[in-house]
């Protein structure tokens, strides 16, 4: 992908974000973008492939969004640009900006890397084929209001063992400002919000504002997916104790 | 590697292919590189190192072909670059081009980034030392066009399960003429060739045109070397059923 | 970090060192970077995050040292640099240079990368914050001279099962002028110096002197850490048979 880039446009600047999401799954993959993205420069064209649907049924699309760029498999991988005040995708079906041969196993290769070099070396995405107005979309676990605090669940686990969870950082400062909260993954008590990872207790389970602004669970120097035996899916419940005073 | 390199070509783009071929894995290495090479433009300068000799007998190489250049040692891992209609290659042993110090374990930091950065800022490939006519060569498993159809094998796994074979596109395609083809690996019927990944059987193995022109066995959103059992050197043959049409 | 890096300077070139670090393993990262900066050219920015006590009371640390420059958490994982004949280090201070708002979990994209990136530009160190004298020290182990040879120990074991000791190379070509030199690891003997990974001896482990300046132990073709089961801290102890001639 990387040589098709450089043919298409040698001043490219390439980063890589990750290389290690698990095979076919798109919403961990939608992860890595959504807590990326708006720290690259507008006008960066991000470009993303976790694509179980090769080959298939499933469209190619560019997308523009807040000033970004996106290029991957319409399968999701971009809801939550979305979310943007304004956005136009495309299906990359014009064959100029394909490789002469499209294998049905390698689309980052022959499909998404020349478009997204195309736009990297500045052609406008409406080039690149026909609108698409119904982009697919796959929307991350959101957290419930519930009537004495917060109903989530683990949505990954990162490469330390943190448990990122679907709760809002926003929702979990709302609900501190009305007493102490306490916090349950699968069911089972831990030990509440810490300032930092420093200040958990240490071997068990704490909370703390994690930096995509989720609510996330970690043990200190250890592994929270390990010592909870949590998962995405994991049940996680705030609730608030008000003060008696 | 990549310190030196900038220290000497301040200019050049670095583009990791890889960091995951096993180590000491030289066929594995050359896999790689050989579906790759070709994507990249031409002048690329193809660095590679894995590296089982370092610090022994084997000769240190710097190779031109088909308009790219080549570095890394002389165990065969650009064999496939030998097939070009003229590759001219020399063994680096010009002291002004390595670094003044050469350790008997890393050759990749104080031989070949060091030929790889001069080669990138435009030293002809005849400076880095003498000719060599007979580089190693590490011929990759071809697959034999029997009476009833074609015999190969497994020739790597990789990192979603995917089996690549050593069955060629062309050959399959043109068995496909005759009539259905079966399939067998491991002497076990899969369920044959699939337009896409999508189209194959959930749960069970079956076949498809990989992206580098060789027949790919794989399991829809899993891991084919896991289901089969199968490994590098698994047998993998193919038969056609004459239309009785 | 790469896409604040890149918004503040757009010039940057930006390498990956190594992302295989142990979570949490400062020592480890300390060695990665000592064992790199000095081939990497004058002037270069290496940022570095391993980082255990993020959003504690740890320092952020930029530092100059021989020309190079180094951000990262004040945890020792620049201790190396610290033998610079002069360096100057400052505490990462100044909101000016930090992202608005600073998580307390991911000072490497708040804190560290616009630091790095800000000097990258051409800022002065000095204006990234108030100087530091007593950076935090976290010393690497250090074998030492004996009677009848070198006592040492294990300190990390790489990607390849190589296992890198604590035993300096030039100390063990001192011990080599006095005679045949046998060495044990964890209290069993090991084959000895080798020339070249090679020359070791097919399924036993052997000694040679490693790229960064030190003794490693190693198993030809095969994992010295699962061979000899040593890990971090197992002794290793190198002594000499004067010869009877």
């Amino acid at each position: 992908m990387k040589g098709v880039i450089l043919g298409i446009c040698p001043a490219a600047r390439l980063v890589d974000l990750t290389h290690g999401v698990t095979p076919q799954d798109v919403l961990e993959g939608q992860l890595a973008l959504e807590s990326a993205w708006r720290f690259f420069p507008a006008g960066t064209v991000h470009l993303a492939v976790v694509d179980p649907g090769v080959g298939g049924a499933r469209r190619a699309l560019a997308m523009r969004a807040d000033g970004h760029l996106f290029v991957g498999p319409d399968n999701g991988l971009f809801t939550f640009a979305l979310a943007a005040r304004d956005w136009s995708a495309v299906a990359l079906e014009t064959n100029a900006y394909r490789l002469a041969d499209v294998s049905v196993t390698f689309h980052g290769r022959d499909v998404f890397a020349p478009a997204a070099a195309h736009l990297a070396a500045g052609l406008s995405l409406e080039r690149l084929g026909p609108p698409i107005h119904d982009p697919v979309r796959l929307p991350l676990p959101r957290s419930r209001i519930a009537e004495d605090g917060i109903v989530g669940e683990v949505i990954r686990s990162d490469r330390f063992g943190n448990l990122i969870t679907s709760v809002d950082a926003d929702d979990v400062r709302a609900l501190e400002g009305r007493g102490a909260v306490a916090i349950e993954v699968g069911g089972r008590p831990i030990a509440g919000l810490a300032a930092s990872y420093e200040a958990g207790p240490p071997g068990l389970a704490a909370a703390i504002i994690g930096s995509s602004g989720r609510l996330e669970v970690f043990v200190q120097n250890d592994s929270a997916a390990r010592v909870t035996g949590a998962a995405r899916g994991t049940p996680v419940r705030l609730c608030v104790r008000p003060s008696t005073g």
